[in-house]
């Protein structure tokens, strides 16, 4: 009954995650020329992850990511009965996020759909490696002590912004297979296409994230 | 007496909000091509969160919005007799400030008045719905906790900040009836005929939002 | 001799201040049409703020600004020597950081002096004042209360950012004295004659503001 | 053993800031114009840090920076060993970092070397001295209070982002001579030249931080 709750908490946040970070960057854009859709959206996706850490993350930790609960699961801090329950919420959440996101903005906005870097699919796949690897590693840390838990919800957004100002011009920057599995669903064609690339690598760097934690901390 | 400061402190820092908020949108312009002034209009939202929740916040808990006050009720942290003080003190707060910037900026601004989305009620209804229920889940999550307290004002402001990233582009973003009243009360035309929905609305969504966290909240 | 290492702390921030605030804004430009400079220059000065509070607060508190002394005085938690004291080394570390502005902008980009709002004494005291009210009370609010003290810092640079984000398009935004003089003794013209405004709106705006805090905070 | 894991910290913390860092300044540019590459350039560094302070912070302190790293142990917090330990894997993750940028971006891009402001030694020198006097007083201020844990890698990383504000238009802002060196050494001619100036201004600027905070502070 308990993780009813929690699964409840990660199916609204993985929602609003994609109304309002995929929302904004269908909405104002993310030009290629740096203009401020581009800040807009990186902040976007950020201070989503500061609403629902201080909301949410009292009922479920807040991970609203697949990629965040198997570094979680990895790192010995999760069950895999409660993974598999988060990870079918993430999923349903984000798919009616970007149904919501159909009615209200259509779908040639192509739904901010993650999408691959010069067509390639290796070049996508280590980018987004990278960007899931350094956002998974700065939650593990900050998760890890109690100190920080103040804290915890803002430094998360602000490393989901960091993630997202380096990355948006390479991939659009998913980092999270629900993110870009929702808007891909309503999208269809390129970005249905794209979506192994998107679901894969976010899951590898956040296990090798997990796994790095396990080797660097000390106070396990 | 207590009480009466507590209004003092809602009619100040309801009155900033109007002042700063919406005379940055008036002032610097909220462009639909995704300008610095869009930027800065979400952002002047949020800081005048963040400056009057430390100082306002310790006398009155600085809802400066009826939304809010109103799942503080539907919550049942706050009693039927304040939620009246307190929401007649921001309209009072609210019309002032939007007199003050009448002064500075004259109407020709139109005064950063909320206005419907390409003209549809229920499109715009349906937007400060969402809006406003995630506004107002972040500020019961963050505020339901102690050990949050040094942080709330921050994060409360930075998810006003969100709710304007994503939202301008629709209504100029309300999430809060006293903030619509003020400005349109000066602009009127069009302005005043929207009022009903952004009166309506952020309530609504705030009592729902009020309802979820109810039902979503372990510890009380 | 304790006091001396205060002073020493208010002359390195103001001085700080002035290089980085003013600096910014005098090279990256604070054009009217709300380009990205305006941003930075409202980023820089509140991020100033956060730099040193966390240095030189230990020290001195880290004021860099007579209007927050004045106020701190009014509210009864500064005696009038230390308070001689700061308002000196504000002002000699703002003409020593205008000096160094100088050697490297040079006099031509006007050392982003604060000017009057279309040349009104009036409008621009007025606008200075409410300011410098709002400004003062985040400050005096968010240090009274211990539990908020690792945050102060961060909530009193952001609230100088909003006022920045409202003012610099009318008057600049001084909310400070010494951060007015330096520039314009080495401007001179114009920015010196507006300068007894930019001296005494920022004193009075944050004498009320103290007077204000006396009558609301309860917990003295 | 602790200590090695320690410089695994350094070496990946000051991989990820190449690559996050510069790799936004290469991919989204820092027009003199004042463009939004400049100020998400700004974000990018700042945000490394609250990314990487809270993972590696708890390992190593996160220096990632031997400006850092050299006024930790010029106000005696750390010993002689550490210091060449911490500095080697600096460098290290610097390198690395800079030849993952080279595989992205390639080297056409420039890698976001820093450069002399208008070819002088001299200017660029004392303005790298400056900038890194003030970020690195800052550094030493917010952790040497317990107190301050909890936010110190947010106000750390903010006065980052504010030495970036000021510093870009005129060198790129380095503070950091690992963070130069590495895209420096693939970027060759003109980079490598100017290498010198920033190698040694942001050390002595570190050494002189570290020298003004053993006045300062009272309380060791």
């Amino acid at each position: 009954m308990n993780n009813l709750k929690a699964y409840v908490a990660e199916f609204i946040g993985t929602l609003v995650l994609v109304v309002f970070g995929c929302g904004t960057a269908a909405t104002i854009g993310t030009s290629s020329e740096a203009g401020t859709g581009y800040l807009l959206t990186a902040l976007a996706f950020g201070l989503v992850i500061v609403a629902m850490a201080y909301s949410m993350g009292n009922i479920s930790g807040c991970h609203i990511n697949p990629a965040v609960s198997l570094a979680m699961t990895v790192a010995g801090r999760m069950d895999i009965v409660d993974f598999a329950g988060y990870v079918v919420a993430q999923f349903l959440g984000a798919t009616v996020g970007a149904g919501i996101l159909v009615a209200i903005v259509g779908t040639d906005s192509g739904l901010a759909a993650n999408s691959l870097y010069n067509g390639s699919f290796l070049a996508s796949f280590l980018i987004e490696l990278i960007l899931t690897f350094v956002f998974v590693l700065a939650v593990l840390g900050v998760t890890s002590r109690s100190e920080f838990s103040a804290v915890a919800g803002l430094v998360i957004g602000l490393s989901l912004t960091l993630v997202h100002i380096f990355g948006i011009a390479y991939t659009g920057t998913s980092v999270n297979p629900a993110r870009s599995f929702g808007p891909a669903l309503f999208a269809g064609g390129d970005a249905l296409k794209a979506l192994p690339c998107f679901m894969i690598a976010p899951l590898l760097g956040g296990a090798l994230a997990g796994v790095c934690w396990l080797f660097l901390d000390d106070e396990r």
